[in-house]
């Protein structure tokens, strides 16, 4: 067997034994050293097993993987043990809402997504593939998906823009009998409610004490919002562009109107900036600034996640003179918000019992595990664990994995 | 980072540092090597670029790789300089014609694909992904693919039934610009055409001078008719189940329409038995027996490529007793007929040149580098180099990247 030789880099497409086809140089894009990691792309599919002469050949291929094959078909549950289905996870968007990009469709979200596939491997030892679809329908992307799940043991949803991403996850969830996650919503509620339990810890409240106002009605503000409401929030407002959502307001989607069902107990009706007069805590999810002289009017000990990507809605420079707690979903500032705390190790839990679903309960379970592990250090820069901690995917998993059984939503 | 520590067959799902989640024991299975090695599957993705810290994974994820993204949005053809897409494969199936075995499914065809995949790794540097769809018509296995295919640098069809084999590999050409191959069709069809070039020149005739047979009017049979007549055959009758397809047999469907029109310049109407009175070829492509009564009326010099798995349309003992070269798909005789010849090379020269499609003449090109590789040592016992062949998919590869550029095909 010749080698194939997988190189780095630029040259990684120069195979060993073959004609070396070189591609176009674009060496001025790769000045920029994110464009020369991406060259040739992030990702590969290797053998995990040793097939080198004809005996591992007829073993792992004909003949002898057609006794496999027809135990899969007398048996279907052995799917998950003689196939590589129970640990592989679609990486699944249509490039509809891609970072704080837009709709820019499914090729140009193929680096995001094989960047989630890497942090998938590299911080949850699953793996998982990219699938950006060209979809515009919520129909298409359901029916694609779910005729692709035979293949895979979890549905990663990334990406997709609101409110269709509740719909086809939702649609999914019901059809499917693996586990389908959307990222956007559900990762970053578990983080945040993290983040928020311990902020509150630290400034001796529980959730029910806090009056928390939400800037950003899509993915992830509708998930943080039903989450918290879940793990028993004091109260919440959440405010989309026309400012906070509350029952009767014209022209609420059925989602907001869910939104406002369940939140704004008090009743507001004005704008963030109002409703931020006495809150305990801002959870920004959105882009837009809010003003230093309205953030002098929180409560005392507020609690600001500032989460707006590059540039956080309320400066931690600024929001460290009013607040106790500031959180970022920057990597240069403490207590950073990072999805990469929760999914790796919430599909590796989801996966390793066989989980058809991932429930409420194994979200909650998955904020108080990462919570937890910042334990006596717990510090008004440190709420969170950091993204390298190495503790942090096992915790995840373990709690995720034990509530799935507690749920009776594990196969294993 | 800790370790993710990947290990062979059954503790492979374990992970350091997670708590360890065995799975069900099946201990009888396992004493069938073919199991023992398919536990926990054949394929894993990794990370081809090393993201060990904070500055690389603000390269290989956010922010670093929204740059990646907006050039990719803004100019489309980097999608296949900094993404995997242009040499990742997908490997499709709906599981209607697996191997033998028929119509098992998806899920259990999913040892065939990972096995393809592993093949397509090992022997093209070709990466790739099983794809097993839940599928019934062929406008959902149509739409399926082509809404993935922003995903992909190539469609690998398998397993798939015919006749819609045929329609859905013509309708996802069309649709698509990468290219769309019915490996179960063009793969054994350049083999089978390589082998039988080889074999009329040992035995001192071209092409041109043979009258052939074909049993099987599946996939393969049809492909390799046409490639055949492509190939300029003296004259070529195929048999169904229902004897010699002609123009004019009742109730032929429009694919074996074609098969006669373009078939049996004699006119034959009888059976295969009938046909191979005075034939030169027998191509089998099909189960059943052939009597060796027949075989003993077959021209001298004949050539028998009896290709059914794991029984032989004709014995090579008996094949031996009247044909001057035998062949078939089963390692253990001289000469096997093995698509791996064929489709990572072909594949590793359409993805290197980011071919549109592969055409016609693409595939006879591998046809003849294939031959072309035996060379000088041309035997009665080799007609086809090995499957372990170093130099075969190199050769391949170069031939089918040339003649895509010479086709106007290649994008590069």
């Amino acid at each position: 067997m010749w080698a194939v030789r997988v190189m780095a880099g630029a040259d990684r497409h120069e195979l060993e034994g073959f004609s070396i086809v070189t591609t176009d140089s674009y060496s001025q894009l790769d000045e920029d050293p994110a464009f020369a990691l991406h060259r040739g792309g992030k990702l590969s599919v290797e053998s995990s097993v040793d097939v080198t002469d004809r005996a591992g050949l007829s073993l792992a291929y004909t003949p002898g993987v057609a006794r496999v094959c027809d135990a899969i078909a007398d048996r279907p549950e052995l799917v998950d043990t003689y196939t590589w289905k129970s640990h592989v996870v679609a990486v699944v968007t249509d490039g509809s809402a891609v970072l704080g990009l837009g709709n820019i469709g499914p090729e140009a979200s193929l680096p995001v997504m094989e960047g989630k596939s890497l942090l998938f491997k590299q911080f949850g030892g699953v793996d998982s593939v990219p699938v950006a679809l060209s979809a515009e329908g919520v129909d298409d992307m359901v029916d694609s998906v779910a005729r692709m799940a035979p293949s895979f043991g979890g549905i990663n949803l990334e990406d997709i823009s609101a409110p269709r991403c509740f719909e086809i996850e939702r649609r999914l969830q019901e059809q499917l009998d693996i586990p389908v996650f959307h990222d956007d919503q559900h990762g970053t509620a578990i983080v945040t409610v993290a983040a928020l339990r311990n902020a509150a810890r630290l400034t001796g409240r529980g959730l029910g004490d806090l009056r928390v106002v939400v800037s950003g009605a899509g993915a992830a503000g509708v998930a943080v919002t039903r989450m918290l409401v879940e793990g028993g929030i004091g109260d919440i407002a959440v405010a989309d562009s026309k400012g906070i959502i509350y029952q009767g307001r014209e022209g609420l989607s059925p989602v907001k109107e869910e939104i406002a069902a369940i939140s704004n107990r008090a009743g507001l009706t004005g704008s963030t900036e109002s409703a931020l007069n006495g809150a305990d805590v801002f959870i920004g999810l959105s882009a837009g600034e809010v003003a230093e002289s309205v953030v002098a009017t929180m409560a005392p000990n507020a609690i600001i996640c500032a989460m707006a990507n590059p540039d956080p809605e309320v400066h931690p420079d600024v929001a460290h003179k009013y607040a106790s707690v500031v959180a970022t979903g920057r990597s240069d500032f403490p207590n950073q918000i990072n999805n990469v705390l929760a999914f790796p190790g919430v599909f590796r839990g989801a996966l390793d019992v066989r989980a058809t679903e991932v429930t409420e309960n194994m979200k909650l379970a998955a904020a108080e595990a990462l919570a937890d592990l910042v334990g006596p250090d717990l510090a008004a820069d440190y709420i969170i664990p950091s993204t390298f901690d190495e503790r942090v995917a096992p915790a995840v998993s373990s709690a995720v994995a034990e509530q799935a059984r507690a749920d009776g939503v594990a196969r294993l």
